[in-house]
């Protein structure tokens, strides 16, 4: 479900504002605020250099307190950038929390952009008071739009929610499009719901949904320092608590589940130079984690992805990347179809017709299925194809 | 040691000839023979998939009985050609094995080219009888080019050996371009000897040069189902036999090393579309086994290929690589120079110059040292930049 006015769920606030930090008045700092305490939780990129923001996240998500307002800035990672990126994540949450009436540990800040340099400070506390100004129940749009890098469309999505009778709504932003890989890339992600979930609830509701939808996606396989996704409740909606996992609770985790693979998938839309969106499921494993391993190989194979781009009806290298991937499989057993056109089923299909192919991996979504037929493990992965423009754009990112 | 002409080992004969497998009349089809029988080692690729020809190398190794011919064909790979793709293979050795009064399994046959298609076989059956008429001892230079798939190049390398007095030759020759990898990618090599070793120590020998050669270079990030490396010793220089691991070996070793880095090297700078060579150094880390984990991570990050390319001096992607490597690493002890500049030493370094180091990432050669400073571990590996050249080549490979 897609909007272009984005109803924030109530209680929360938004905006977007240019900072200066990028060029041509794009807007390039994005705002959150709830007028309650926001129960959350988050997943923060594994990589082991995450920069200071990111560890920053890591330190209030163990403190277990509630939030109350987001900021991002874009442009700059702040990662790599010694102690003082330390010292500027802490006093840009300083900076905030003084406009805002809060404490430094009610405010979340995000940065992602270029590793390695320093964020402007003045800058970036003037868009602060600029952020905080122009906060209000109309600014999801800004806010999307002010989050995002490389990307070229914003990314929302929404979903009624249903719990005890009073509707309540939940709301997701993402950006992303290029170091994009399982276990959270350079992704920002802001999930909102006016429900009301205890924070253990709220937790396992998230990794549950981030599993099957942000780990299942990649771009390129590189995986960033700055990642998150965090998942902020804050019950303005007054609908009757989520404290147990029943039925309410799998609603929630359905509907985030819909609304967090929608972003995935949008990720994946605009992947860097990305001109197809590609399914790879892996059916038949020996158990699930099989089919990952297998899946996730065919979806980060540059030579599966470059094949797709140019719709080269080179069908082998899906099997070769399934061959290295670590996953059981057997030549004799193993089926491959591309668009429902099946093209190998224990040896090459007699009379595949290069051109048929050809004209499948010419549309614009391509469906990988891989038969495996040795078990029930089962999965489906995400990915673009590799194309001159993602090489374009990151031949000349910073430039 | 680089030669035009190619003086084969002694005993040794070679050919290369046009089986009509490519088109435009090229060299599509190789052969080396040996007057006296070879001792051998091998090594074939992991992937699961491996195909006929690399399944019935592994079998002819596990027989240890010695060689006396290769055949090579290119265009077809014979890989995931169901059964028939195994009688095809068998054929094809007792074809040349009767024109040259062998056995079938003293007739090494290897394919290299797409993928799921079958080879044909009156073409095939026509190019051996062509290429054993061919064989002779200045056959090399034609060998090197009939194994070549989308290399521009040919890839030959060779050092004397002194032992026990009497000199003896190791020669070698390497195909590979695209979807090379560490354990062995799309990649052909074959390395003769006329010097005398046994059977263990030349297993021994190779085992420890393609560990430092070609399981250190990546372009891709494919491994590829053809893939192997055979080395024969046939004794035919009449020098002294190597049969303990003394100093006669260790020089057999440093030779072998040296040609296989050769050609190892040789395969990056022919990398697909590649414009750069890149060497990735990772010292001080923890051991050396964490030392690989992040220089493969930096060598096959397409962020830091693109960068590369581009010459963009975006130098946070390499510790990026470093950080979702797997190897320990601290933000506040790492250090990065890129062609001898000094970029970052726990912070980045004060004042370094955007336009310095592009001048530096515009070179055909870019050296990237990574000192983790947490240990002694170091190692080395070569890969090249990712161009809009790959794309194109891989997204119109079977067209």
């Amino acid at each position: 479900m897609k909007k272009t006015t984005l109803p924030l769920p109530l209680g929360f606030r938004a905006s977007g504002v240019h900072a200066g930090l990028k060029a041509n008045g794009k807007l390039d700092m994005g705002f959150l605020y709830s007028a309650r305490p926001a129960v959350w939780a988050g997943m923060v990129t594994k990589n082991a250099l995450r920069s200071a923001p990111a560890r920053r996240t890591e330190k209030l998500l163990k403190g277990r307190k509630p939030l109350r307002a987001v900021v991002v800035n874009t442009k700059y990672a702040n990662d790599l950038t010694g102690r003082q990126g330390y010292k500027d994540v802490e006093d840009t949450a300083v900076w905030a929390a003084q406009l805002l009436k809060l404490s430094p540990w009610e405010v979340l800040v995000h940065s992602t952009g270029v590793i390695g340099v320093p964020v402007p400070r003045p800058k970036i506390k003037k868009g602060v008071r600029m952020g905080v100004l122009s906060l209000s129940s109309l600014g999801g749009e800004n806010f999307s739009h002010a989050i995002l890098t490389t990307d070229l469309t914003t990314k929302t999505s929404a979903r009624p929610l249903a719990s005890g009778g009073r509707p309540a709504w939940l709301m997701g932003f993402a950006k992303g499009s290029g170091m994009i890989h399982p276990n959270l890339a350079t992704m920002l992600v802001y999930l909102l719901t006016d429900a009301t979930l205890s924070r253990d609830l709220l937790g396992r509701a998230l990794r549950e949904a981030v599993e099957t939808s942000f780990n299942r996606i990649t771009v390129d396989g590189d995986t960033s320092p700055s990642d998150s996704v965090v998942l902020l409740a804050n019950g303005a909606a007054g609908a009757k608590p989520i404290i147990r996992p029943g039925s309410d609770y799998r609603a929630f985790v359905q509907a985030l589940k819909a609304v967090c693979l929608d972003l995935a998938q949008d990720v994946i839309r605009d992947g860097e130079g990305a001109t197809k969106f590609v399914t790879v499921t892996v059916q038949g494993a020996k158990k699930e984690s099989e089919a990952l391993l297998a899946a996730k190989a065919v979806a980060h194979s540059p030579l599966v992805k470059t094949a797709i781009f140019g719709a080269d009806p080179n069908w082998g290298r899906i099997l070769t990347a399934v061959g290295y991937s670590g996953a059981s499989v057997d030549e004799f057993k193993v089926k491959v179809s591309i668009g429902g056109y099946a093209l190998y089923d224990g040896a090459p299909k007699r009379g595949w017709s290069r051109e048929k192919l050809k004209k499948i991996l010419s549309q614009k979504n391509v469906e990988i299925v891989v038969d495996l037929r040795l078990g029930k493990g089962k999965t489906t992965v995400y990915t673009c194809d590799l194309t001159d423009g993602y090489i374009d754009i990151n031949g000349r990112y910073t430039t």
